[in-house]
Protein backbone atom coordinates (compact mmCIF):
# COMPACT_ATOMS: atom_id res chain seq x y z
CA UNK A 1 0.00 0.00 0.00
CA UNK A 2 1.04 3.43 -0.99
CA UNK A 3 1.71 5.50 2.00
CA UNK A 4 -0.91 8.15 3.03
CA UNK A 5 0.98 11.35 3.72
CA UNK A 6 -0.33 14.82 5.41
CA UNK A 7 0.46 18.41 6.65
CA UNK A 8 -1.17 19.10 9.65
CA UNK A 9 -1.51 23.21 10.11
CA UNK A 10 -1.79 24.67 13.43
CA UNK A 11 -1.36 28.55 13.99
CA UNK A 12 -3.49 28.80 17.22
CA UNK A 13 -3.08 27.38 20.34
CA UNK A 14 -6.47 26.68 21.29
CA UNK A 15 -6.31 24.75 17.99
CA UNK A 16 -3.90 22.30 19.23
CA UNK A 17 -6.52 19.90 20.85
CA UNK A 18 -8.36 19.37 17.84
CA UNK A 19 -5.35 18.51 15.88
CA UNK A 20 -4.14 15.85 18.55
CA UNK A 21 -7.01 14.21 18.43
CA UNK A 22 -7.01 14.51 14.00
CA UNK A 23 -3.66 13.02 13.68
CA UNK A 24 -4.50 10.17 16.74
CA UNK A 25 -7.33 9.02 14.77
CA UNK A 26 -5.63 8.93 11.56
CA UNK A 27 -2.49 7.13 12.28
CA UNK A 28 -4.76 4.65 14.15
CA UNK A 29 -7.12 4.40 11.29
CA UNK A 30 -4.80 3.81 8.69
CA UNK A 31 -1.83 2.12 10.86
CA UNK A 32 1.14 4.37 11.50
CA UNK A 33 3.42 2.12 9.09
CA UNK A 34 1.13 3.27 6.36
CA UNK A 35 0.91 7.25 6.85
CA UNK A 36 3.46 9.79 7.20
CA UNK A 37 2.58 12.78 8.95
CA UNK A 38 4.25 16.10 10.06
CA UNK A 39 2.47 18.68 11.90
CA UNK A 40 3.29 22.60 11.27
CA UNK A 41 2.88 25.08 13.72
CA UNK A 42 3.70 28.76 13.40
CA UNK A 43 1.99 31.79 14.57
CA UNK A 44 0.84 31.56 18.11
CA UNK A 45 0.98 27.67 18.48
CA UNK A 46 4.59 27.37 18.56
CA UNK A 47 4.35 28.14 22.45
CA UNK A 48 2.69 24.77 23.00
CA UNK A 49 5.94 22.92 21.94
CA UNK A 50 7.93 23.99 25.60
CA UNK A 51 5.96 24.88 29.05
CA UNK A 52 4.79 22.02 31.72
CA UNK A 53 1.74 21.08 30.55
CA UNK A 54 2.19 17.33 31.28
CA UNK A 55 -1.00 15.91 29.52
CA UNK A 56 0.03 17.76 26.03
CA UNK A 57 3.70 16.86 26.49
CA UNK A 58 3.06 13.03 27.16
CA UNK A 59 -0.16 13.06 24.08
CA UNK A 60 2.31 14.71 21.71
CA UNK A 61 5.22 12.15 22.76
CA UNK A 62 3.36 9.42 22.01
CA UNK A 63 2.56 10.32 18.57
CA UNK A 64 6.87 11.00 18.15
CA UNK A 65 7.58 8.16 19.05
CA UNK A 66 4.95 6.55 16.55
CA UNK A 67 6.63 8.72 13.76
CA UNK A 68 4.73 11.45 13.65
CA UNK A 69 6.84 14.68 12.49
CA UNK A 70 6.49 17.86 14.98
CA UNK A 71 8.03 21.23 12.84
CA UNK A 72 8.40 24.67 14.56
CA UNK A 73 8.56 27.62 11.93
CA UNK A 74 11.77 29.98 13.24
CA UNK A 75 10.01 33.20 12.12
CA UNK A 76 7.27 31.76 14.93
CA UNK A 77 9.88 31.08 17.42
CA UNK A 78 11.21 34.54 16.96
CA UNK A 79 8.56 36.66 17.35
CA UNK A 80 7.81 35.24 20.63
CA UNK A 81 11.63 35.12 21.58
CA UNK A 82 11.13 31.48 21.79
CA UNK A 83 14.79 29.54 22.23
CA UNK A 84 14.62 26.05 20.37
CA UNK A 85 16.38 25.00 23.08
CA UNK A 86 13.61 25.37 24.91
CA UNK A 87 11.47 23.70 22.94
CA UNK A 88 10.28 19.54 23.91
CA UNK A 89 13.71 17.46 22.24
CA UNK A 90 11.42 15.57 19.51
CA UNK A 91 10.74 18.96 17.74
CA UNK A 92 12.35 20.11 14.39
CA UNK A 93 12.70 23.64 13.63
CA UNK A 94 12.09 24.88 10.03
CA UNK A 95 13.17 28.57 8.55
CA UNK A 96 9.71 29.06 7.28
CA UNK A 97 6.86 26.97 8.24
CA UNK A 98 4.86 28.38 5.15
CA UNK A 99 7.48 27.48 2.38
CA UNK A 100 6.96 23.85 4.19
CA UNK A 101 3.90 23.88 3.81
CA UNK A 102 4.46 24.68 -0.03
CA UNK A 103 6.89 22.18 -0.29
CA UNK A 104 4.80 19.34 0.87
CA UNK A 105 1.80 19.92 -0.97
CA UNK A 106 3.65 20.05 -4.21
CA UNK A 107 5.49 16.30 -3.07
CA UNK A 108 1.78 15.15 -2.68
CA UNK A 109 1.17 15.58 0.99
CA UNK A 110 -2.51 16.51 1.22
CA UNK A 111 -3.27 19.84 3.62
CA UNK A 112 -5.50 19.79 6.55
CA UNK A 113 -5.84 22.78 8.87
CA UNK A 114 -7.93 21.72 12.21
CA UNK B 1 -14.96 19.67 -19.08
CA UNK B 2 -13.27 17.96 -16.80
CA UNK B 3 -15.41 18.54 -13.41
CA UNK B 4 -13.99 20.59 -10.41
CA UNK B 5 -13.82 18.08 -7.26
CA UNK B 6 -13.72 19.78 -3.87
CA UNK B 7 -13.63 18.69 -0.30
CA UNK B 8 -15.24 21.39 2.53
CA UNK B 9 -13.66 20.76 6.10
CA UNK B 10 -16.23 21.43 8.72
CA UNK B 11 -15.04 21.05 12.35
CA UNK B 12 -16.82 23.75 14.29
CA UNK B 13 -20.46 24.56 14.45
CA UNK B 14 -20.09 28.22 14.00
CA UNK B 15 -18.19 27.69 10.13
CA UNK B 16 -21.47 25.88 9.03
CA UNK B 17 -23.29 28.84 7.86
CA UNK B 18 -20.59 29.85 5.65
CA UNK B 19 -19.76 26.67 4.55
CA UNK B 20 -23.10 26.35 2.95
CA UNK B 21 -22.99 29.37 1.40
CA UNK B 22 -19.57 28.73 -0.40
CA UNK B 23 -20.38 25.48 -1.56
CA UNK B 24 -24.04 27.00 -2.55
CA UNK B 25 -21.89 29.76 -4.45
CA UNK B 26 -19.73 27.55 -6.17
CA UNK B 27 -22.04 24.92 -7.37
CA UNK B 28 -24.29 27.80 -9.10
CA UNK B 29 -20.98 28.94 -10.53
CA UNK B 30 -20.15 25.75 -12.43
CA UNK B 31 -23.03 24.36 -12.54
CA UNK B 32 -23.99 21.30 -10.88
CA UNK B 33 -23.33 19.04 -13.38
CA UNK B 34 -19.85 20.38 -13.49
CA UNK B 35 -18.90 19.89 -9.97
CA UNK B 36 -18.48 16.79 -7.22
CA UNK B 37 -18.72 18.01 -4.03
CA UNK B 38 -17.99 17.03 -0.54
CA UNK B 39 -18.95 18.20 2.65
CA UNK B 40 -16.86 16.39 5.43
CA UNK B 41 -17.91 17.32 9.22
CA UNK B 42 -15.54 16.12 11.97
CA UNK B 43 -15.21 17.40 15.49
CA UNK B 44 -18.57 19.51 16.98
CA UNK B 45 -19.34 20.08 13.51
CA UNK B 46 -21.24 16.93 13.30
CA UNK B 47 -23.94 18.34 16.33
CA UNK B 48 -25.19 20.16 12.65
CA UNK B 49 -26.19 17.04 11.01
CA UNK B 50 -28.88 16.26 13.31
CA UNK B 51 -31.87 18.53 15.19
CA UNK B 52 -34.91 20.24 14.63
CA UNK B 53 -33.96 23.77 13.10
CA UNK B 54 -35.82 23.44 9.96
CA UNK B 55 -33.58 26.31 7.94
CA UNK B 56 -30.65 24.13 7.81
CA UNK B 57 -32.07 21.41 7.33
CA UNK B 58 -33.72 22.94 4.09
CA UNK B 59 -30.30 24.21 3.13
CA UNK B 60 -28.75 20.88 3.34
CA UNK B 61 -31.25 18.86 2.01
CA UNK B 62 -31.04 21.12 -1.50
CA UNK B 63 -27.86 20.87 -1.56
CA UNK B 64 -28.03 17.20 -1.47
CA UNK B 65 -30.75 17.17 -4.08
CA UNK B 66 -28.34 19.33 -6.06
CA UNK B 67 -25.71 16.36 -6.05
CA UNK B 68 -23.54 17.33 -2.29
CA UNK B 69 -21.92 14.49 -0.62
CA UNK B 70 -22.33 15.38 3.63
CA UNK B 71 -20.10 13.28 5.18
CA UNK B 72 -19.82 12.90 9.38
CA UNK B 73 -17.05 11.02 10.60
CA UNK B 74 -17.67 8.54 13.06
CA UNK B 75 -15.02 9.23 15.36
CA UNK B 76 -16.65 12.58 15.90
CA UNK B 77 -20.57 10.70 16.36
CA UNK B 78 -18.55 8.18 18.91
CA UNK B 79 -16.85 11.68 21.24
CA UNK B 80 -20.43 13.53 20.92
CA UNK B 81 -23.18 10.01 21.50
CA UNK B 82 -24.84 10.91 18.04
CA UNK B 83 -26.42 7.64 16.83
CA UNK B 84 -26.04 7.35 13.10
CA UNK B 85 -29.88 6.63 13.14
CA UNK B 86 -30.41 10.30 14.02
CA UNK B 87 -28.52 12.03 11.28
CA UNK B 88 -30.23 13.33 8.83
CA UNK B 89 -31.05 11.19 6.07
CA UNK B 90 -29.03 12.53 3.10
CA UNK B 91 -25.74 12.29 5.67
CA UNK B 92 -23.51 9.36 4.79
CA UNK B 93 -20.98 8.41 7.92
CA UNK B 94 -17.34 7.74 6.66
CA UNK B 95 -15.02 5.68 9.26
CA UNK B 96 -12.52 8.50 9.86
CA UNK B 97 -13.26 12.03 8.54
CA UNK B 98 -9.45 13.12 8.45
CA UNK B 99 -8.30 9.47 5.92
CA UNK B 100 -11.10 10.76 3.58
CA UNK B 101 -9.94 14.47 3.37
CA UNK B 102 -6.36 12.92 2.83
CA UNK B 103 -7.45 10.24 0.06
CA UNK B 104 -9.48 12.68 -1.68
CA UNK B 105 -6.58 14.98 -2.03
CA UNK B 106 -5.13 12.35 -3.12
CA UNK B 107 -7.60 11.79 -6.02
CA UNK B 108 -7.23 15.41 -7.23
CA UNK B 109 -9.84 16.95 -4.71
CA UNK B 110 -8.81 20.49 -3.88
CA UNK B 111 -9.30 20.93 0.08
CA UNK B 112 -11.30 24.12 1.63
CA UNK B 113 -11.40 25.47 5.31
CA UNK B 114 -14.08 27.34 5.19
CA UNK C 1 14.25 26.60 -9.86
CA UNK C 2 10.81 26.37 -10.34
CA UNK C 3 8.29 28.74 -9.07
CA UNK C 4 6.76 27.32 -6.01
CA UNK C 5 2.78 28.60 -6.46
CA UNK C 6 0.25 29.12 -3.30
CA UNK C 7 -3.18 30.39 -2.73
CA UNK C 8 -4.01 31.96 0.51
CA UNK C 9 -7.35 31.81 1.64
CA UNK C 10 -8.98 34.69 3.96
CA UNK C 11 -12.96 34.60 5.07
CA UNK C 12 -12.63 36.23 8.57
CA UNK C 13 -11.13 40.05 8.90
CA UNK C 14 -9.44 38.73 12.02
CA UNK C 15 -7.49 36.62 9.99
CA UNK C 16 -5.83 39.31 7.98
CA UNK C 17 -2.93 40.15 9.91
CA UNK C 18 -1.77 36.71 10.11
CA UNK C 19 -2.27 35.75 6.88
CA UNK C 20 -0.19 39.13 5.82
CA UNK C 21 2.63 37.52 7.80
CA UNK C 22 2.76 34.53 6.18
CA UNK C 23 3.08 35.84 2.96
CA UNK C 24 5.73 38.26 3.80
CA UNK C 25 7.61 35.73 5.45
CA UNK C 26 7.33 32.87 2.78
CA UNK C 27 8.35 35.61 -0.04
CA UNK C 28 11.42 36.82 2.05
CA UNK C 29 12.58 33.23 2.48
CA UNK C 30 12.26 31.94 -1.13
CA UNK C 31 12.45 35.11 -2.82
CA UNK C 32 9.86 36.89 -5.16
CA UNK C 33 10.93 35.63 -7.98
CA UNK C 34 10.75 32.13 -7.30
CA UNK C 35 7.07 32.14 -6.35
CA UNK C 36 3.77 33.00 -7.04
CA UNK C 37 1.07 33.97 -5.04
CA UNK C 38 -2.72 35.04 -4.41
CA UNK C 39 -4.48 35.70 -1.93
CA UNK C 40 -8.38 35.23 -1.76
CA UNK C 41 -10.40 37.14 -0.34
CA UNK C 42 -14.13 36.05 0.28
CA UNK C 43 -16.77 36.50 3.27
CA UNK C 44 -16.52 39.54 5.38
CA UNK C 45 -12.47 39.41 4.53
CA UNK C 46 -13.18 41.82 1.38
CA UNK C 47 -13.75 44.64 4.07
CA UNK C 48 -10.59 44.72 4.64
CA UNK C 49 -9.80 45.18 0.91
CA UNK C 50 -10.85 49.32 1.62
CA UNK C 51 -10.84 51.99 3.86
CA UNK C 52 -8.61 54.45 5.85
CA UNK C 53 -6.42 51.66 7.72
CA UNK C 54 -3.17 53.01 6.15
CA UNK C 55 -0.72 50.33 8.01
CA UNK C 56 -3.06 47.96 6.17
CA UNK C 57 -2.50 49.29 3.05
CA UNK C 58 0.65 50.05 2.73
CA UNK C 59 1.47 46.72 4.07
CA UNK C 60 -0.91 44.85 1.21
CA UNK C 61 0.61 47.58 -1.28
CA UNK C 62 3.93 46.34 -0.76
CA UNK C 63 3.26 42.90 -1.57
CA UNK C 64 1.45 43.49 -5.03
CA UNK C 65 4.23 45.18 -5.28
CA UNK C 66 6.37 42.51 -4.96
CA UNK C 67 3.88 40.40 -7.24
CA UNK C 68 1.30 39.18 -4.77
CA UNK C 69 -1.97 39.06 -6.33
CA UNK C 70 -4.92 40.30 -4.18
CA UNK C 71 -8.25 39.22 -5.08
CA UNK C 72 -11.90 39.81 -4.04
CA UNK C 73 -15.03 37.38 -4.57
CA UNK C 74 -17.45 39.25 -6.30
CA UNK C 75 -20.40 37.00 -4.44
CA UNK C 76 -18.88 38.82 -0.78
CA UNK C 77 -18.80 42.22 -2.32
CA UNK C 78 -22.30 41.96 -3.44
CA UNK C 79 -23.31 40.59 0.06
CA UNK C 80 -21.55 43.43 1.82
CA UNK C 81 -22.32 46.19 -0.21
CA UNK C 82 -19.32 47.16 -1.22
CA UNK C 83 -18.67 48.28 -4.99
CA UNK C 84 -15.74 47.64 -7.07
CA UNK C 85 -14.68 51.15 -6.95
CA UNK C 86 -14.67 51.15 -3.55
CA UNK C 87 -11.59 48.99 -2.87
CA UNK C 88 -8.03 49.31 -3.31
CA UNK C 89 -6.71 49.47 -6.69
CA UNK C 90 -4.25 46.93 -6.63
CA UNK C 91 -6.82 43.90 -5.93
CA UNK C 92 -8.94 42.79 -8.33
CA UNK C 93 -12.53 40.90 -8.63
CA UNK C 94 -13.28 37.33 -9.86
CA UNK C 95 -16.74 36.13 -10.03
CA UNK C 96 -16.50 32.86 -7.48
CA UNK C 97 -13.80 33.27 -4.86
CA UNK C 98 -14.37 28.94 -4.46
CA UNK C 99 -14.14 28.30 -8.00
CA UNK C 100 -10.59 30.33 -8.36
CA UNK C 101 -9.47 27.85 -5.03
CA UNK C 102 -10.26 24.95 -6.46
CA UNK C 103 -9.10 25.83 -10.03
CA UNK C 104 -5.48 26.70 -8.82
CA UNK C 105 -5.00 23.82 -6.82
CA UNK C 106 -5.70 22.04 -10.01
CA UNK C 107 -2.99 24.01 -11.14
CA UNK C 108 -0.64 22.83 -8.63
CA UNK C 109 -0.99 25.68 -6.06
CA UNK C 110 -0.46 24.52 -2.24
CA UNK C 111 -3.85 26.32 -0.42
CA UNK C 112 -3.30 27.77 3.09
CA UNK C 113 -5.64 28.94 5.72
CA UNK C 114 -3.94 31.33 7.95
Amino acid sequence: MKKLKAIFHVNETENWKKTLINVTNFVNDVGEGNAEVEILANGAAVLFYTGEEEDRYEQMKRLAGRGVQFLACRNALKMHSLGEESLYPFVRTVPAGITEIVRRQGEGFAYIKP
